[in-house]
C-alpha cells in the first residue's frame, strides 16, 4: 500500500510515519511530500534514512506537479499544522485528479460538532471541501494525547515531560474526555487505513475515558503527592473567551484554542465515545477490538520514571 | 406516536400530515403549531377538522411557552419555507429542553454537500445547531419532486399541472438525479420517524433515478408530442450566478437558488443515491425494500389525463 503523507516531521506524523514503517502486513511504502526548502533538514533525512522516500513539492504550487507526485498513491494523509490547513485545499484537489483512493484530512484531535472550536471549524472546512470534491476519505480523531495530560507535580517530577505548565481543570472537573498515547495513532491510522469499512466514514480512535478530577487522582495516587489545581468556571472560560474576541495577535488565538478545548471537552463534554457515535464516528473500539492501546496509568508511571518524551520540544527550542 | 409538526399546511408538510393521518400502525397523533394569527385560516380549519390539535404559538416567542407546547412530544418535523428556516434554532432549543425524542429538521429536498447550494447551506447551519444541541435527529430528503419535473408542450396538455414554465436541461441532459412523488413524501416519513435505525441519521428517500433527457423522452413516448427544450452549459449557469451574486433582490434569490439547483442535479450531479452513500445516507430503498413508490411514468400519464394536481397553486394566487 502506497501511502503519502504531508507533515511527516510533526508529532502526529512522526507517530503514524513511525509505525507504518514497521508494519509488516501490510506493508506500506511511505513517501513524505516536503518543501524543496526542508527536503535536506535533519528531520527529513533521518525520515529518509529510515525508507521513506522524500518528494520535494509546493502544496500551493502548480496542480500538474503536485498531481505527478501523487498519482499511484493509495492513500494522502495530512498531519499539517493549523497555519497550513488551507494547502489541504489544492492537496485534495490534485488528490482527486490523481485517483488516490483514500484521503485522510488533518483531523486528529478531539470530537466536537461545528460551531464551537475555531481549530474543528477550520478542519471543517477542509472535510467539506473534500466532499463537494467525491474524494474517498476517511477522518480520524483521536481525543486528547496522554502527553498533554500529564499534571504538574509540586515537586517538579513530571516538568521534563510536561507541556501545559499549570494544573487547570474546566468546569468541577468531572466530564468525561477520551485520551490516546500519541505513539498509539500510528497503529489506529494503520489499521484504519487498511481497512474497507472505514472508507467514507468518521473514525473516533481513543484509548480511555476519565474526567480531569480522574487524571488528577490517578497521578497522586502513583506520586504519593497532592496536586495543586485550578478550576475554571464556564462563566470564566466565556469570559476569558470574550477578551480576545476579534483579536489577531498570535499569542491570543493559542489561548483562543485552549480555552475552546477547555469549554468544548470539560464543560460541553463533546470529546466522549457516546458524542461521537452521535456525529457519526465509528468507534475504533469496536472495530478493532484485540487492539489495546497504552493506559493513562501506564504512562504516568512512565513519567514518573523518567522515561517519558516530552512533544513539542522541538518547536520550543 | 405524538408528532408536533411546523409547516403543517405547506406543501411538504401537507404530504406528512395527510399520511400521519391515514396511517393507524403505529397511530399518530398530530400537533400543528401555528402562529396565532394564522390560527383561524381555513387551511388550518381544515387540518382541525381532520384531526390535528392545533397550538398557537411564536417559534421566535418565549422558550418556555414553545417548550410548554413541545412536551411530551416524541416527534418535531419542520418543513417551513426557507424564509422560515432560521426559526428552527429556538425551536431546537425548545425541543431539547422539552426532551423530544427525534427532531426532523427541514431538509426534504435534493442532495447536495455543504458549499454549493445556498438553499442547502442554510439548512447545514441548522442541523449543525441541533448536532450542537446533542439533539436526536434525522434529516430526510427527497430528491427532486415529480411534480415540478412535468416539461411544458406546446399542445399546452401539461400546463395545468407545471411550475416551471420553460424546459431548461442543465448541461447535456445526461446527469441523473432523483424524483419522488410528493404524495410519498409523507409515506417516507411515517416509515422513517418509526424507525429506531434511521436516529441519528441522514436518510434518502426517493422514487426514481432519471436523467433529464430521459424526462423529456417519457412524456414524448406518452404524449406522442415533441418537446421544446433548452440546454443550458455549465458556463452559462455560472454565468448566470455571477450576474446576480451579492443580489438582494427576492427575485435574484429565486433565480440564485434555481441554476444552483441545475448546477447541483444537472453539471455537478450530486442528486443521486451513489454521491448521498458517500455522503453518509441511509438509502430508503434498503430500509424499506417493501414499499413502492409511484413512477414517473404513473404520474406523466395522470397529468396526461388531466387528473394531476399542481403545487404552490395557493401560494400562486
Amino acid at each position: 500500500m502506497k501511502v503519502a503523507i504531508v507533515g511527516a516531521s510533526g508529532e502526529t506524523g512522526g507517530s503514524i510515519v513511525k509505525v507504518l514503517l514497521e508494519s509488516s502486513t501490510p506493508k506500506f511504502e511511505i513517501t513524505a511530500l516536503t518543501r524543496p526548502a526542508s527536503l535536506t533538514k535533519p528531520e527529513n533525512l533521518e525520515l529518509e534514512k529510515r525508507g521513506v522516500k522524500l518528494v520535494a513539492c509546493e502544496l500551493d504550487g502548480p496542480e500538474d506537479a503536485l498531481v505527478k507526485s501523487l498519482s499511484g498513491q493509495d492513500v494522502v494523509i495530512s498531519a499539517l499544522e493549523p497555519a497550513a490547513f488551507g494547502a489541504q485545499m489544492p492537496l485534495a484537489n490534485a488528490s482527486k485528479v490523481a485517483g488516490v483512493k483514500r484521503f485522510v484530512p488533518c483531523a486528529f484531535a478531539t470530537i466536537a460538532p461545528p460551531g464551537v472550536m475555531k481549530l474543528r471549524d477550520d478542519k471543517e472546512d477542509v472535510f467539506n471541501h473534500v466532499k463537494k470534491l467525491y474524494l474517498p476519505y476517511t477522518i480520524i480523531d483521536v481525543g486528547w494525547w496522554f502527553q498533554l495530560a500529564v499534571p504538574r507535580l509540586s515537586s517538579g517530577k513530571t516538568d521534563y515531560a510536561i507541556v501545559v505548565p499549570e494544573n487547570t481543570a474546566a468546569g468541577d472537573g468531572n466530564v468525561p474526555s477520551a485520551f490516546t498515547d500519541i505513539r498509539n495513532i500510528g497503529q489506529y491510522v494503520a489499521m484504519i487505513i487498511s481497512d474497507p469499512r472505514t472508507l467514507n466514514k468518521m473514525v473516533f480512535a481513543y484509548n480511555e475515558v476519565a474526567t480531569t478530577n480522574q487524571i488528577y487522582e490517578l497521578l497522586e495516587k502513583l506520586s504519593g503527592e497532592k496536586i495543586d489545581r485550578t478550576y475554571l468556571s464556564a462563566d470564566d472560560i466565556e469570559a476569558g473567551l470574550a477578551q480576545i474576541e476579534g483579536s489577531d495577535d498570535p499569542m491570543d488565538l493559542n489561548k483562543l484554542w485552549i480555552l475552546q478545548y477547555l469549554r468544548s471537552c470539560g464543560i460541553r463534554g463533546d470529546n466522549n465515545p457516546e458524542y461521537a457515535r452521535y456525529l457519526g464516528y465509528m468507534d475504533a473500539k469496536e472495530l478493532y477490538p484485540y487492539f489495546k492501546g497504552n493506559t493513562l496509568e501506564k504512562y504516568f508511571q512512565e513519567v514518573l520514571d523518567g522515561k517519558a518524551k516530552s512533544v513539542y520540544k522541538k518547536r520550543k527550542a
